[in-house]
Formats: C-alpha cells, sequence, structure tokens
C-alpha cells in the first residue's frame, strides 16, 4: 500500500522487533502533510493521558515554551483529555524537546529547520538545532496523533526531515478585499501545520492602502475606506507568525497598481488628481512618477517606516503590470526619458526600481518584485517572484537571480491541488547547474483578492495550498496524487479544527441559500466548481463591493467529491471485465446507481427550494444540466448492463449534453464530465464482456 | 394559521385593496423574532433591486449611519445583491428612516425604544423617537426580507412597535471561561438581532479577573493568567454595543466570589494569603474584608476607573454566595461584628453593600446585585436580581425594590426555549399593584461558565434565549410555544448569518469525532442533550482548564429535532383513528418508520466509528440504549399495526428500558422519551381502532 511513496530520500522502514509487531505496521496510518524526509515505522506506541508531560531541555526560550503550550492545547482540544500541562523546564516529561541552539529567536531565510523525532519506549524525544525546526516537528507530532476505541496514542516512529525548499510561502491580497486579523491569523495557523514559512502580504493595491503610516497618514486615511491594519495589528500578526516559524514579506506593489497612494498624495502621481480608491478590476493607468526626487525623499520616509514593522530581510515593491500609459501621457516625464536615453518604460521602471533597491538596501533590506523587475541591471541579490511562467525563472537562474515560483501556484485560477503538485520548481530533467538550482528558493501560492472576501477566501486557499507545502517541503520523490488527496483530506480536517473557516463558511452558504435544508445544495457543491478567474471576469466583473453569497462562493475549487466519483465510475467500468466476480460488479453498479439517484432527487430538491430563491434560479441552466446527466448517466448503466449497443441517435446527444455542460455557465463548471463521459462513450461501444 | 397569537395588543389585520391581495396573505411568512406589539399584514411588496437607496433624515447622526450602513450590509449579504450602498442623507431613498430626537446617543434604561413602519407602495418608511428604536426597526426589516424565484422584497406591512420591559438582558460569564472579544462581539450582534438591549459582563471570579485595570495592575496580572480584556477592548465592546442599542452592565463581584483580586492584593483579604487563581467550580470561602476602611479607599479608586469605561447608569456589585466562612475564621472581624451588634455574616454583608453604594453614588452610579443583597436597610433605588426564584422578586417589588428575574433564565440548567417561554416576570394573575409592577423591569438570561468555553458558548446561549427576548419584548398575549419554536428556527439560521457559532461549533466537532463522517453523530445528537449543570458536576466536575471537545460539548439544550419527532408520533398515533384516510395513516408510519430505521443504521455506524475514538466509547451505552429504543419502537409500530396486544413482559421491560434511558449518564440525556414511551403504551394497551 506504500508503493510509489518510497523515493530516493523517504526511506520507510518497518520494524517487527515486538509481538503484535504486524498489527502495529498494519494500523500505522501515515496522514502526515508534508511528507517526512525520512520515516522509519516502528512497533507500539506511547499513549497520550492526562499524565502527558512536555519537558523543555532547560533553556528560558519563551517562544518555544508559547510553542510547546500551543501544543498541549491542541492536544486537549483533540483528546478531550486534560493534560497535565504544567511545562517541565527540564527532567522527564514524556515528550521532551531538545534545540541545540536558542539562539535564532526570528525565523529568516536559509534558517534550519530540520528535526529528528523519537517516539520509543514510552518516551517522544523531540531533536532540533533551531526553534523553529522544533516548531516544525511540533506539528508532526500533532499529525501523528492516532486513536483506537479506548485511548490516543503516538504510533512509534523514527523521524529525520528538513525542507527541500527554504520559501515555502503564501501570498494574501488584502488589497483587492480587506482580511480582518483573524483571517490572516488563522491562515497563519493553517501555514504552520503545512509547515510553510512565507507571508506575503500584498498590501498596498489600487483598491486600498492597508497599513497604516504615521509617517504619511493620508495613505490609509484616504486610500483605505476605513480598511487597513494599524500598526499595533502589523505587531500582533508579525509576533504571531514569528511564533510560528513564519516569516511575514510585506508587499508595497509600486510604481503602478497606485492609484490607493495617490488619493492622498496626488503629488507622487505621474498625472494630475484628483485620485479615489479604485472599485473596478483590472490594469489601471497610476502611477508613481519616478522622474522627482521627491519619490524617493517620499519613498526613503516611508520604507524606513515600514522597516521597522517588518524584521523580515525582505521587502517586496511589487513592480508588476506597470503599464505606462501616465508616463507616456506626461511631457516632463517623455523629457526625462529621452534626456537619459531610456527607450522604453521598461528601462524607466529599471531605473526606478535600482532607486528603490538603494533605498532599500540603506534600510538592510532585500529587493523582492514580481517579474517584470528582471532587467539586465538587476542587482543580483533581488529575489524575482516569478508569475509569467517557469521559463522566466529558469532565465532568470540562468542569469545568476534568485527566484521563486508562483504562476502554476496562482490559486484564483483553481488549478487543481494534483496540478498543483505535479509542478516542481526544479523539474528532475531541468538543465540548470546545481549552483543555478540553487538560486531557486522555493514557491508561493498566490491568492489573489479580486473574487474572494474574509468570508470565502478560507475554502480557496485550502486545502489545496498544502499540497504545495508538501511539493516544497517533501522530497521531489514524493509525488503519487492519489496518495496526497488521500492526506489532503485529513489535512482539510486538521485545519477545520484550527478555525480555518474551510468547511464551515461553505457549509453556512448551504444553509443559508436553502432556508436550513442544505443536502441537496451540499450535494450540487461537490460536483462543481467555481469557474477560473477569467470565466468570472468575463460573466460578473466583480468588484470590492460585490457581496459573495452566491452559490458560487460557497463552491470550492477542485472538491475532493470530484475523485471519490471518478473512482467509483473507474471501479464500475474495471468490473466489466468478465474476471471480476459477479457479486463485486453488482456493488459497483448499485453504488454508482445510488450516486446518480442522489443526484436527481437533489436536483429536484433544488427546483422546489429553487421556488423560494432567486439564488437558486440563477443556477437554473447547472441544474437542468445535472439531472439530465444523471438520468443520461442512469440509462447508460442499463444500456451497459443489457449488452445492447446505445443508438447513434442516443450517443450524438449524449456528446452535445456533455459539450453543452462543459461550457462555463452561471459562474460553476462542473467536475464530473470526464468520467460520465466514460459511460457515455461505453454504452455508445456496447462491449459488455460478462 | 395565525390563532393563538392574536391577543389584546397584537392586531393582525388583514387588508384586501388589491388584486392578488389573498395571494399576498397567504404568503406572508411572519418570521418576526421578537413579535411586534402591532401587525397589520398589507398587499403587495417593495422589492429589494440594486436600486435600492436609503435616505436618513437630514441630521448628522454618525451612530444611526452607521446603523444604516450596517442594515445595507447586511441585505447584501443575504441578497447577494450589490445595492446602491450610498446613504442619502436626505430625500427620496427607498428605505426611508426618520428619526425625531438625534439627542439620545446612548442607550439608558427607559429610553424610547418604540417605533412605526410603513411598507407599501414601493416605499419603506421606518420612523422612531430615538435612534434606538430606529434601530430597532431596522432589525424587523430585515426579519421581514423574503424573496420568491426571481427577487428579494419587503412584504407590505403596518407596525408600530415597542417592548414591554425595559432591561431584556445576557449575562455573560468571561470569570469562569474566558470569552475572547470576538465572542462578545457577535453576541451583541446575536443580542440586537432579537431587540435586547442589556449585556451585563461577569467580569471577576474566583477563577479570573477578567478587565485591566490600570490603577491596580496586578488585579489581572497576577489574577487572570493572561486572560482578560484590555481597557482598550472593553472601549470597543462598550461602543459595539452602544452602536446596538444595548447597554453594558459591569459586573464586580464582591464581596465572596473574589479570589482571583486577592491573588495581587492579599491585603483586601479576611484572612491571610497567600491566594492563587481557582481552578475548581463551587462556592468558595476567600472574601473581602468589609472592616477594613482600606477596603472602602480601594474599592473607590476601582469603582471610579470603572465608571470611567462603562458609561452605564448601573453597576452590578454581585453580593452572591458570600458564604461568611473566613469572616467567621478571623477574630479580628468577628470583633467588629460584635462591636457593631451584627448578629449574622448577612448583616455584614448589608453594612458592606451601604458602604459601597455610597461610593457608587460618588460616581454617579446606581447598584444592581444578586437577591443576596435584599436586606431590611437596602436603598430603594439598588436593582436585585433575582436568582432565588420569583417569590422573591415579588416580595422585593412589594418592598419597593425594582427587580429583575433570572432564575428561570439560567441556561446552564437546560430549561427548554418553551419553559423559559411561558415564565412571565409578571404573570396575568399577578397580585401586584400597577405600581409594584412597574418596578419589575424585565430579565436576564445568565449563561454561567463553569460547562461551556469560547467554542461552545454560542451554541448553549441560542437559540434558546431568543425565545427570553420574544417573552420581554412582545404582549404577554403573544405566547403559543408551537408558534414560537417555528420561528426560532428561522432565527437560529439569522444568528448563524450573523457569525454566532450555534451551529457551526457543533457541526465541526461532529466532523472532528467522527474523522469527517458526521452524518450519525449530527443524528445522535439531534435525540439529546447535554444532562443540566447539576448533573454534568456530579459526573464531570469541570474545571476552567477542561477541555469542552466531548460529545457532550456538540449537543444542545433542547434541540428543535426534538419537536419534529414528538410531531412525527403525535400525527401517528392521531392517524390510528379510524376517521383518519388509510394513505394518510400509511404515510405517517413509513415517516415514522423511517425514522427508527435511520436511527438504528446511525447507532451501528457510530459502533464502528468508536473503534477509533473514545469519545464516542465514552457514550457507549447511550449509543446501547438508542438502538434498543428505535428496534423497541419499531415493534411497537408492527404491534400496533397487527392491532394485538403487547405482551406483559414486552411492556415490562420497555418500562424499564424508559427509565434506564431516562437515568443521567454520560454527560447526555435523551430528548425523546416521552413520545417513545406513548408507542410503548400505545403497543401495550393494543387498541388499535383501524
Amino acid at each position: 500500500m506504500l508503493r510509489g511513496r518510497v523515493g530516493k530520500k523517504l526511506s520507510l522502514v518497518f520494524s517487527f522487533f515486538a509481538a503484535g509487531a504486524a498489527v502495529a505496521q498494519g494500523s500505522f496510518h501515515n496522514n502526515l502533510m508534508p511528507q517526512p524526509a525520512e520515516l522509519s515505522i516502528l512497533s507500539g506506541n506511547v499513549p497520550i493521558t492526562s499524565q502527558l508531560r512536555v519537558s523543555l531541555d532547560g533553556a528560558q526560550d519563551p517562544l518555544l515554551q508559547r510553542a510547546a503550550e500551543r501544543m498541549i492545547y491542541r492536544l486537549e482540544e483533540r483528546t478531550a483529555i486534560r493534560l497535565d500541562g504544567s511545562l517541565a523546564d527540564q527532567g522527564a516529561g514524556l515528550i521532551q524537546i531538545l534545540v541545540a541552539d536558542h539562539s535564532l529567536q526570528r525565523p529568516a531565510e536559509g534558517m534550519d529547520e530540520s528535526y529528528t523525532l523519537d517516539i520509543q519506549n514510552n518516551a517522544v524525544r523531540l531533536s532540533a538545532q533551531t526553534d523553529f525546526g522544533a516548531i516544525c516537528g511540533m506539528e508532526t507530532i500533532l499529525q501523528l496523533l492516532d486513536s483506537n476505541s479506548t485511548g490516543y496514542f503516538l504510533p512509534a516512529v523514527h523521524i529525520s526531515d528538513e525542507p527541500r525548499f527554504p520559501w515555502r510561502g503564501l501570498m494574501l491580497d488584502p488589497g483587492r478585499h480587506f482580511l480582518p486579523v483573524a483571517n490572516v491569523l488563522r491562515t497563519l495557523d493553517a501555514m504552520a501545520a503545512v509547515k510553510m514559512n512565507v507571508l506575503h502580504l500584498h498590501l498596498t493595491e489600487d483598491q486600498g492602502f492597508r497599513i497604516e503610516s504615521k509617517r504619511f497618514p493620508k495613505l490609509q486615511q484616504l486610500g483605505s475606506e476605513g480598511k487597513y491594519y494599524t500598526q499595533d495589528e502589523i505587531r500582533q500578526i508579525v509576533q504571531y507568525a514569528t511564533d510560528r516559524g513564519i516569516r511575514v514579506v510585506p508587499e508595497f506593489d509600486m510604481p503602478g497598481h497606485t492609484t490607493s497612494w495617490l488619493v492622498g498624495y496626488p503629488e507622487l502621481a505621474s498625472k494630475p488628481g484628483p485620485y479615489h480608491v479604485e472599485h473596478g478590476t483590472g490594469v489601471f493607468n497610476p502611477a508613481l512618477n519616478p522622474t522627482l526626487e521627491s519619490i524617493y525623499q517620499f519613498l526613503d520616509t516611508f520604507l524606513g517606516e515600514m522597516s521597522a514593522l517588518f524584521p523580515d530581510e525582505y521587502i517586496h515593491i511589487g513592480g508588476d503590470e506597470s503599464n505606462g500609459e501616465d508616463w507616456r501621457g506626461n511631457p516632463e516625464i517623455v523629457r526625462f526619458m529621452r534626456e537619459h536615453h531610456m527607450q522604453s518604460a521598461k528601462e524607466l521602471q529599471a531605473y526606478f526600481n535600482s532607486r528603490v533597491e538603494k533605498i532599500l538596501a540603506k534600510y538592510h533590506r532585500r529587493m523582492v518584485g514580481w517579474d517584470e523587475i528582471l532587467q539586465p541591471d538587476l542587482p543580483s541579490d533581488v529575489v524575482v517572484q516569478n508569475w509569467h511562467g517557469i521559463e522566466f525563472l529558469v532565465q532568470g537562474a540562468r542569469s545568476g537571480h534568485r527566484g521563486i515560483l508562483s504562476q502554476p501556484f496562482y490559486l484564483d485560477h483553481h488549478y487543481s491541488a494534483e496540478q498543483m503538485y505535479a509542478v516542481d520548481p526544479i523539474p528532475s530533467n531541468s538543465d540548470l547547474t546545481p549552483a543555478q538550482q540553487k538560486l531557486i528558493l522555493g514557491g508561493e501560492a498566490c491568492m489573489w483578492g479580486e473574487q474572494v472576501d474574509h468570508n470565502t477566501v478560507d475554502s480557496r486557499i485550502w486545502p489545496r495550498t498544502a499540497a504545495l507545502a508538501e511539493r516544497l517541503w517533501s522530497p521531489a520523490s514524493v509525488r503519487d496524487a492519489r496518495e496526497m488527496y488521500r492526506r489532503l483530506a485529513v489535512v482539510t480536517l486538521e485545519l477545520d479544527g484550527l478555525g480555518v473557516e474551510l468547511l464551515s463558511n461553505p457549509e453556512r452558504g448551504f444553509r443559508h441559500i436553502t432556508g436550513g435544508d442544505p443536502e441537496a445544495l451540499r450535494l450540487f457543491a461537490s460536483v462543481v466548481q467555481p469557474v477560473d478567474f477569467h470565466e468570472r471576469y468575463e460573466e460578473q466583473h466583480t468588484s470590492p463591493l460585490t457581496p459573495m453569497t452566491n452559490v458560487v462562493d460557497f463552491t470550492v475549487p477542485d472538491p475532493l467529491s470530484r475523485l471519490h466519483f471518478a473512482e467509483q465510475v473507474a471501479a464500475y467500468l474495471r468490473s466489466l471485465s468478465s474476471s471480476v466476480g459477479t457479486q463485486q460488479h453488482d456493488a459497483d453498479r448499485i453504488a454508482l446507481q445510488q450516486t446518480f439517484r442522489a443526484w436527481l432527487n437533489a436536483a429536484q430538491t433544488l427546483n422546489s427550494q429553487a421556488l423560494n430563491e432567486p439564488r437558486l434560479t440563477a443556477i437554473a441552466q447547472r441544474r437542468k444540466q445535472w439531472a439530465e446527466l444523471s438520468t443520461s448517466a442512469l440509462d447508460a448503466i442499463d444500456l451497459i448492463e443489457s449488452g445492447k449497443h446505445a443508438s447513434e441517435s442516443w450517443s450524438r446527444s449524449r456528446e452535445g449534453l456533455i459539450k453543452q455542460s462543459g461550457e462555463p455557465k452561471e459562474l460553476v463548471d462542473f467536475v464530473i464530465l470526464g468520467p460520465i463521459n466514460q459511460l457515455f462513450q461505453a454504452a455508445s461501444a456496447g462491449s459488455n464482456p460478462r
């Protein structure tokens, strides 16, 4: 059962020392996500009882102590057992946490996150070089927690673990839709659970300036419509992240995407004001004026203020989608470009970047920017965040620039977890030299904010991002998608337990749209996903003010139900082979028929519910197609079972149904068409060998 | 369908002016909770479209403006329609809000909360004397929102409304289990939704001192284990409450229940320290020493500081369960009592109260206290909160004291909504004079914190407290429990939509205990409720550190499913009458059999799930009884249908099953035994007339 996950660095060693070892092996549930670099399964287990004590290694280390207290609290929540809780500073705790060097009190790029974990002989020993390695190890302990009918326990294992990439990030975009502090904090909890270590906050956008500046207060006062993080809140976020081994990289997107800056400070703009906070979505012309010396004085003060708030070594300056329109429309900027022999807006932006880079250097900060900043003169310690395609990342590495991969991880494009999982920032066939490979720091999932709000964002980030977390942490050889999905279902519950609303917000939506009778809509949501960014942009053109309480907002990308259905169809089709017993075949057939009948019933229920609910009327065509797909699938099964050919007209009309159902409509896409089409084709082929 | 709710002051006028009026009447869904004093249903409705504008009456009134913005936001969330939103200060909004007197900017006892609402001819006109009346009216508008297949609308009505009692309160106890600010804020949202107007915060307890004092910082530093409200947070809570027309009455419980004060200030105690924050539950001996002049200096400073934080006219000084043990054990206190001719601890407490009352008067605050403060010399403007039984409330009123009723509204006793609803603070047979009746200000639901934490508290307060809100707001004649429950189900969804976790926390619990397959446990939770306070105290003896993630914590008092089941059984038993058609009888029988079969299946599912989950093992006997009850109920139906007598041994063993199942066990009580016993008795009687 563990085939396919045993790779170069992932050794699964089964030990059979004690009696009952076979049971121990068979009953070991490997739910770890990300998978560790090395795992040995041993025999036996360590029970969790109310006497459990956790001991630290004697050093006064409040950060580590808080982490241990959080672990105890989470163990208590999950077992309902009140644990002794009193942390012993030294001595014989059941769980001993040993850290070699307590000096690192803030996560930093390249920090040592390795740990080893030994669970055996009624003792748990977690050793790490740094606090942050120990924090990763504690998450592993929590993921190992298992139970039987009478108690909870940690299975005996030896784990030796470390990440493959040092930059395992997630970008949030409170610029488009503001995300209250509570959202950010629970996102940090979720990131820590899957060992991610960089939170990238896209803090400024055309639609909002989301951080308090005391030096330039009109930035947030006029640029945020009241929705921004105070400096106290930023300190709270940074502290919360630090406690979990997560760096916070702030982004101040410039010179484009700056409308919100210019509302309060129109003198920084390339064209005369007044400016208003943007309520639309798209790429807009307003931009800082790179030819003004006053701009650099402003940025010096501003970035100085920000670097005091964000201890991380990196500051992200955005740099994307600066279209140059307002520069070309300003005669003085045009003259400046001519005088400085600049041929294009790109060159002017490169000039701007190099000035900003010097300001950052003054504050001991290194620059990160989107692909667009990759220009010939870019200093080599700048990190480029890739969103134009992996070839730019490779090109950057060839020219000596460090980079992080993002484009395949744009969460609003609704790639499946499997698709994201399959993308390796350094594919096995990479022709980069080892030195160049080292320049590829990792990746970042990007949760752009146009089409999500504070209620829906969790279900768009998670659980998919956990698959990326594994890609970036675990050995490259860990790549069995089916096995990943199995563990993703477990992680989904873990995140739910941390307060992440990936399940509870959709559930609440189902209740509200159906007046408290959610089963049918829940089932509908299990067969669709939201259309991708571009489709929704075409169909709905959301703004920061669009209410996010339509059916689409309670559906999730790549629902796990998709796989269950695909497996159900595959099992049935497999069981058509005469080598499968009749009983098995009947069971597979009946299960599949029950699924389609349940869908038909649910579609009918939704029809009646729609009499009182415009939001169900808004998915009228999808409801109709769903019923037709279900009916046709039942017909297909009947045809297959009868051994008859489907008529040509039947087949043709089903082709049409699949095609129609595959077109984007009413903001949701079906995720069940592939397997249903297989049924249709089997019915059309009429080749039941039974 | 509206019989039983038409009372003296509740006039339901049906108007039939326009064509289609009959439809309009028939389709009017009266989901208002609390029911208004006067309601006339008119014909037609006012559609909600994206052009909706709300206009205020021209006065600059930020509080009213914020309230209108909240209403718009909630309409948007519930319709998914982006509304124009821009508040017009004056003029032709679709919804016009007119307030006669904007001067009242803070809710106060006895404020005018009346409003009238006219919805007709494509206009909504809300008029009120004060902002707080208008705020109540906006909640009514939100509860009137209805929809059909194509759109949302407000039905045409005329409502003239005002509360029956001026004090409609809820007490939270962050003392026992701390409740983070987010809990308090969403509780305020829920209270506002059902027009409650007093939040009573029990801020200090043996187990924790939950508010920051800058004058005596050791109170929270040593007395809270880090869990307390900062003064900024208190200001945030008070502002949030004020915005919703809710007064905040803080309680500083004294002279008993003060262990947490004494950790930092043992010199205030009746016995020498040191003191430690109490982790147990019960009544403890530590008490302030009323004989020390320094106590009154301390309280003068402290209450002065607190009265600057809480603008309400009232401060609650607790005064309950001061057992006098530590007073009797201190020779100096004994001597003081002798010198002052005090016969009992009660008299010493009365002396203490009168001193405290004078301090409060200095800060223009009136005193509230629990029953125990009702002593002969109590000044007449003190309000007594009743917890010893309504007779004490009546006695207080006779002696000229104002009072609020609480005992029947102790939420941890798990009275049903119906039981709470049936208790009128001034019963129709009250022999109090009208002047004495005026002294009864209303009531308060009390959510004591021993057995709830921040995750479970919402599902213990709501929806039951909404029934009390109606009792205190609506005319006494509004008292049809069945009709109340119908609307309670609707309010439940409204509160869920406001972020109250009355549904989502139990749902999360079901997922976690069952590893993501929650149906069976959800069904189990629909047939039980948590045992009441005393039973749980006996069985489990929770402390502030007990994890609240057992099955009991995800069950809720008086689940609405209880009524559905009772009605199903009643319908079946009714349909045994030969006057009911066979088809109806069969339908009722089949529905009931399906219920019991579903229960049996669920019990079996839980049996298998228990193999991996100790928390399901912990309800093993209840699971077994549930299966036995279901099987026996199916047997009973078979017996009834066959027309045969049940054997005496069958009947006797079922009596035993009902009796056993009725004993408190495994922290949950069945709520289905009455109807099941009716089935058993019908089977035993063997008198099927069909």
